[in-house]
């Protein structure tokens, strides 16, 4: 019996190929519930956590191309909007799960805020793309006018929008839910937490928080929320079976059992791509450093053997 | 010390003279939010829920207009989104204004679904109108390629999509807030729930429940709500002081202190509109009917008088 916080990228809710229709994500999303309801019915306590990347790209294109009757709202906003949709859709469908595992439980999806630091260097140099594609001439209106940064994606043909992606530091929900779970509501509950890393907010004058236009790295999230509801396992589930050493070349070589200071080495080495594996291996180093015991970083299909440390990128031992 | 419901009415969050701006509605909700705040301050364990109409009408038509580049979702995952949305905003001006009364708290919003029945009545006669106004041609087309049933409102001059609006049995979410408060979490946490009246769901094969396309009205959704965590208030907040008769007549009185029999008959005498006070006291009546002790049916002024026994359309004695 452990605490286990599972962190969903985007694949695991909606596929890169799909149109982006709410029957493609429930699909895919029936496709994930039951390996989670899998965990539930090993006898753990489960948390769930999850990227919102064309999630909220979908919302950006929507209040961008309904501008002209609706006031668009700032980016934090879409970001809580886009908690709200994949928290249904995860309650939806692992509450079924549940169920036919015979291990029915309340899945509740909490809106959560994540503090970020006002004077994160990150908000000097905006790197992550978000929204729509722009002409040059519209990049350039965009940028007087909103006061966007745009980059050109020169691949894909056009300019976007960037903002930036600081560091998340504190869970503002994660108090709440700690007592929820030691109060033994993990027993009757399963907690959907810090949907796309959390809504980012900025300490402002009197304790008042403030809405930020960024976006937080889902996984380093994740890393935070652990630490914060003292989870033994985190569970970084993405599309492929593990880290790799050389990945995409011919000396590939998936990673097993490791320890922290390999993971340490490798990421040193520049082995683990930035904006792809470089973050959730800083985020499972860093869940680590905190006291974490188990950390397995996997696909949906090795994660119920990945949890009981036969697959995946993993280390320390399955409590 | 009770544990009191607050139902929040679409004004008490964004004021419809306002264009509908984030900026609007946070400087509304900043009004609102010390309101509340006194609640606690009070000693009160405090639940909070809300309309969604405008944010939901706003999303409809986003949706909309953004067809042509993102798959418009359904009308159930735009009632989940605008929970995400005003959950955020709620706990972003609740958080401070708590702080500033020396009564900090966690806001947390929860993603509530409802139960409604598949078989309900109002499945076969859509009344309530969402989204953008259609010409003529537009709404014959909207009805031949989506189905949907539309009506037209003279008076503004255009064809809108109604939809149905069945009464709320369940809040899915319910049990796991009873157990939270029930096990001291109403001393450090307020939570929000059931925004815009839950996400309307049905029961479907195998425990499984679906999304329906209909509105939950926010106050009967409400009655269900403090049934369930065993509110022993209910206070719905609108935008007059309490219920009248004769209501916008020259004979027009407000009800002060009234037993549930006479709030009853006058209901029953045509007193309080359809799509208004109506659904309110029906709201306060169930509520009532349920074991709740104290109704109050006031406006945000008021609201502190009210809940003291001094203001607003009011039976049973304040706890």
């Amino acid at each position: 019996m452990a605490r286990v916080l599972v962190a969903l990228g985007g694949n695991a809710i909606q596929r890169a190929h799909d149109a982006g229709t709410w029957a493609d994500a429930t699909r895919q999303m029936r496709r994930t519930a039951p390996v989670l309801a899998a965990i539930v019915a090993r006898g753990h306590e489960l948390v769930v956590t999850h990227g919102n990347g064309p999630q909220v790209g979908d919302l950006l294109r929507e209040a961008e191309l309904g501008a002209r009757e609706v006031p668009p709202p700032p980016m934090h906003v879409l970001d809580a909007e886009s908690e709200g949709q994949i928290g249904y859709l995860i309650a939806q469908e692992l509450s079924a799960a549940l169920r036919t595992a015979r291990v029915p439980r309340v899945v509740v999806p909490i809106v959560s805020r994540t503090e970020v630091a006002r004077r994160d260097p990150a908000f000097r140099h905006p790197t992550k793309p978000v929204g729509r594609f722009y002409s040059a001439a519209e990049a350039a209106r965009l940028r007087r006018t909103a006061g966007w940064t745009l980059r050109e994606d020169a691949a894909r043909g056009g300019w976007r929008r960037v903002v930036p992606s600081p560091r998340p530091r504190r869970w503002l929900e994660g108090d709440a839910v700690r007592a929820a779970l030691d109060g033994r509501l993990g027993r009757s509950c399963v907690f959907v937490v810090t949907g796309g890393g959390g809504i980012p907010v900025v300490r402002g004058g009197g304790g008042r928080y403030e809405g930020v236009e960024a976006v937080i790295d889902k996984d380093r999230a994740a890393a935070v929320v652990a630490a914060q509801i003292g989870a033994a396992t985190l569970a970084i589930v993405t599309d492929v079976p593990g880290a790799a050493v050389g990945y995409g070349t011919p000396r590939q070589r998936w990673l097993g059992r490791v320890d922290a200071a390999e993971l340490r080495r490798y990421r040193r080495a520049g082995e683990f791509a930035e904006g792809s594996m470089g973050p959730k291996v800083t985020a499972g180093l860093e869940f680590l450093a905190a006291g974490g015991r188990y950390l397995v970083i996997t696909d949906i299909p090795s994660l119920a053997r990945g949890l009981a440390g036969r697959a995946g990128t993993r280390v320390g031992e399955p409590p």
